[in-house]
Formats: C-alpha cells, structure tokens, sequence
C-alpha cells in the first residue's frame, strides 16, 4: 500500500493580499525511502509571517517561494519510518518540511526534540525560531536595563509575548500593543505585562503617553506603520529599536514613516535584524528558553488550526491578527 | 573710551524658513572687566545647520536659543584683555561667544589654541566640531572596512568633506552628494572621492546606481529627505547609517521616509547621534585631525562671510545649501 502525502503548493503570487486561490492543495503519493534517509509525520506547522516577504518575487532577505513547490515551513513531528542509523522510529524531530503531511530527508537538517517537559508545538513558538527571535532582538539590540520602560507590538504573538515576559524579568517596565480588548487582557492579565494599548481604539498617541509616562527606552517591532510613528513619538534619547517585522506593510501598500527626524533628534539606534542569520545565539537562547518553559515561567498561546486544508486560511487570519498567540496548524 | 561690542540677537522665530527679520543687530557697550575675566575678540564665527534647530521651541535635543540673546555659536579669536593669570593677552582661543564681536568668559569654557600650524579658523571646522563630527560617525558608528562602498550627503560641506577623506583613507570607495556641478568637481577633483552625485539633477536612483554598483555599504547621512530615500534603496545588507543631519526638513516641513521596510529587509543599523554627547572621544579625534591638517592631507574649503552684519544672510544660504565648504563669518 502506497501512502498519500497531503501538500499544499504556493501557485500563484499575491497581487496585494494573499488569497486561497494562491495556494492548491494536491495528493502525491509517498516514494519508497531510500537508504538513509528518514520520514517524519509532521504533527505541527509552523505558520509565520516572514512567509508572506516569500510569497513576493521582489527583493527580500531570502530567495522566493517558488511556484508550482510545497510551501516553506518549519515542522515537528515524529520518525515513522528510517533507513537511517542517526534516527529511530518514534523519535521525535524539528524540520523544515512546509506545508505538507510528510516529510522525507537525509537526516542532516533535522534536530532531535526531547517532548518530556516541553509540548512539542512549543518548538515552533517559544521555544523555537519566534522565542530566539525575542531573545536576539531584546538581548543583542535592544539590551534593557533594570527600571527602563520596554514596548512591544503585536505583544500577545509569539514573538512579542517572549519578549515582554524577557523584559519583565529583567525589571524593566513593559508596555504591549495588541490589536483588540480580549488580547490586551491577555498581555496583562496571563502574561503580566504592566499596561497595554489596544490599538483598534485608534487613540494611540495618547494611550502611549499614558502608558509610558516617562517616555520609551527600548521598543521591539514587529508591526511598522502607524505603531511605528507614535512610539518614535514616544522614544526617550538614546532609545534602541529592534526592528524584527513590519507585517502592517506585507502586502505591498505604501507605508512610509512620518517623521524620520525624530530618529535624529531622539538619538536612536535602530537595527532591523532576522534571526535566522544569527545562529551563533540560538543554542543559548533556546537553552534558555527551553528551562523558562518547562519550569512554566514562560507562558505562551498557541492557535490551532485542525488539519493541512485549514492552513491558507489560518495563514491569512494571521497577516490580519486574527491569531491569539502563536499560529500552528495540528496536522495530526 | 567704552568699546562697543556689535551683536546680533534672536528676536523672532522662524515660521518656516528663518528670514533676516528673526535677528536683530545691536551695538553694547563693554562693561569693564572683573577680576578672573578674560576679553576675547573674536576673529571667526562659525555657522552650522543645527543653530536652525535652535531657533524653535519645539522639542528638539536642546534647549531652544532664548529669544533676545545672543545668538549661539562657537568662535575662534585673540585675548585682548586679561585679569585672569591663565590667560595672556594674545593667547588664541576657541570659545561658544556666538554672534558677537567681544566675548567675556572667566576662562572656563576656553580652550587654547595654536595656530601655527593650522589655521586658526578651521578650529572651527576640520579640527573643530563638524570634524569630530565626521571622525564620530564615520568610526564609531559606520566603522568602514577597506574594500566597502561608503556614501555621504552634503559632500563638499565640513562634516561630508571629512568624512569621505578619512574613508578613502581607509580603502573604501567613495561616494558624494553634493548640489550642483561644481561642488561635485571639487569634491571628486579636489577632495579625492571616487565618485559624485549632484541631487540637483534629479536622477538620484539611476546616477546611484552608477557610482555604487556593488551597492553601498555605509552611509553618513546629512540632509534626510528624497536623497535618504534613494540612499536606502542602494543599501547593502547589513549596511550601517550614521544620522547626523537632516536639513531637507529643518524649516519644518514634512519629510516622511518612503519606505521604512528596507530597513528590514536590508537588516541596516541606523543611529542618530550628536557629537557634543560624545566628549570623550573628542581628544583622540582632534589629535588626528590636526595632525592631517598640519601635514596637508586632509584638505577642506571654507566660505567666508565678511563682518558680523552679513551673518544672517551667510546663515540663511547655509540651509539653502548657498555656501561652499564650511560656512564661516570673519569678524576683524
């Protein structure tokens, strides 16, 4: 019996927003493994906004998404099948797979998880490429020191959550920006976080103003646009900003910042940076990470979509924040 | 016989561009020196884009210049009169006296000066603010390798002038932008940079591409606006910006950033900075900028306004980009 791989292929770019028509779900049947070569079951998918940067064929940090191929992705999932002395069945592993049931490797990009006191979706959040994304950006840019007001956008996602409970440790006030009453809950609530600003309410400058009363000493971006210009606004002199996304400009429309001067008159230091090009931190920032989860100091949400199908449209509630937490798709 | 001191005040703001009706000439007569005091006659007065800032009330990174006072400014001269044992009539002195003719210190915000190899007004410029100014940027922000592209705005000003020279020297290629074709003969002839773009032409995006293909590496920003713009679409991976001015929106206008998310997408480190917060490499900058210019390798220009009367209009076709080098007025 031959088995079915379920997968879904990127066939057509977006013109402006991504649309279910961009993607096509198809059946391939699994070929025979080879000697060496390991096959994963992917229970969960990563679903991440740097993917809609791939979907482009324009110039970005990283090659395009070709057309016609499975959408790019991380992955865990567990070893069903190996011709491979490294790998035994059962095991459970990170990968790279995209957006598709199975995945076959020669074993050499894939990582080793240990699930006994870390879920295994943790892996795609915090305790994976999301949470050393916070790590970097609030440890190697940003650098708080203790009494410092910190800010974060799209704080109750899986990046921004981390880097606000980081700061929190390090005993800087924190400041989050969520899109919605429900989420700014959350943030303060669940993860304790000091205040947070809905920024549906459209009142942003003054609610900032309020939130930080003595100005922002480091901000963490992962929105741009109309976030960005009030909390330039809002900056203290020699304020850091680690600019890790501006998903508010993803589909391309003109996002121009309003006053570039402040970056001047404020003295900031601004560094866009994708942690992917840092590798040298991850072991220690996952390390890290890793001990906060299982000893749940760190606390995270997740989304889950159910099943490989719900992916394209999970992906596009996510580029409109939709999500609460971090976006997985359980393929399992 | 009272000596009468010739000054010229701030009495209005400017509401947009500064008009000659912002400043006031006035004549003052000498009060006769105290114990401790020292008179200074002040040979050169320097101009500089940042006095424009000044002259708001708006929040800027220092207090506005009071309306009715003397007009700040840091000069160059000659005591001519001393009750204070660590100065000696014709001592040669940089102070902050402003647009007067006389200034009156009790020494402590002096500094000795010898001319005898260097011209006393280029402590005013190339061994004086706007060349710590470049030293600052360029070392300690861009921090250039030999083989990399390096770009600066206001090419043929004090600080531009600086910057590209001191980058040649480390190896780079060099790139100016500068207003008009004779600034940039001079810039590319006189001044040894590889290449310049005259912004007047209005072919930013094309001529940049020519003068930088490998893309550019480092840029020591200046002026902000359209050129910013073009600038960050050239910019290479990991490039570094080093924001010292932006004087394309200093009479307040808007001058927003097209697109912010190169930024991002090209991983840059921007920083705004301003010397006078960085004391303490002043010492080691001007040590090696006196040391080109007594040798006669680091060349610069000045333009000359004659007497403290003409200092408002020389001020005014400064931020108009009118001068040619560094903007001085000469006094006696």
């Amino acid at each position: 019996m031959t088995e079915i791989n379920h997968q879904i292929l990127l066939v057509s770019r977006p013109e402006g927003e991504v649309e279910a028509a961009n993607f096509k779900l198809v059946e391939t049947p699994l070929a025979p493994l080879q000697d060496g070569e390991v096959r994963v079951r992917n229970h969960f998918l990563s679903l991440d906004p740097y993917m809609r940067g791939r979907m482009n064929e324009s110039k970005s940090y990283a090659s395009p998404q070709p057309l016609n191929e499975v959408m790019i992705g991380a992955t865990v999932g567990r070893v069903v099948e190996s011709k491979n002395t490294r790998y035994q069945v059962g095991d459970k592993v990170a990968g790279f797979f995209g957006w598709q049931e199975f995945g076959t490797s020669d074993g050499s990009a894939l990582r080793k998880l240990d699930d006994t006191h870390i879920p295994l979706s943790a892996y795609l959040g915090v305790v994976g490429m999301p949470g050393v994304t916070a790590w970097y950006g609030l440890n190697r840019i940003i650098v708080p020191k203790a009494g410092e007001t910190l800010a974060v956008s799209a704080a109750s996602g899986a990046v921004g959550g981390v880097v606000g409970q980081l700061a929190k440790a390090k005993g800087c006030r924190v400041i989050g920006i969520a899109g919605g009453a429900d989420k700014c809950r959350y943030v303060v609530e669940e993860l304790g976080f000091d205040a947070c600003i809905d920024y549906k309410q459209d009142n942003l400058h003054d609610d900032l103003k309020a939130a930080a009363p003595k100005g922002v000493d480091g901000y963490f971006e992962n929105v741009g646009g109309p976030v960005l210009d009030a909390m330039l606004a809002r900056m203290n002199a020699f304020g850091r900003i680690a600019l890790c996304g501006m998903i508010a400009g993803y589909n391309g429309q003109p996002m121009p910042l309003k006053s570039p001067q402040l970056l001047l008159v404020s003295r900031l230091k601004l560094e866009g940076f994708i942690v992917s090009e840092h590798m040298e931190v991850w072991p220690e920032a996952l390390a890290e990470l890793g001990g906060l989860v299982a000893q749940k100091r760190l606390k995270y949400r997740e989304s889950v979509a159910e099943g490989l199908a719900s992916a394209p449209e999970a992906f596009m509630g996510l580029l409109k924040g939709r999500n609460f937490g971090k976006q997985i798709v359980k393929l399992v």
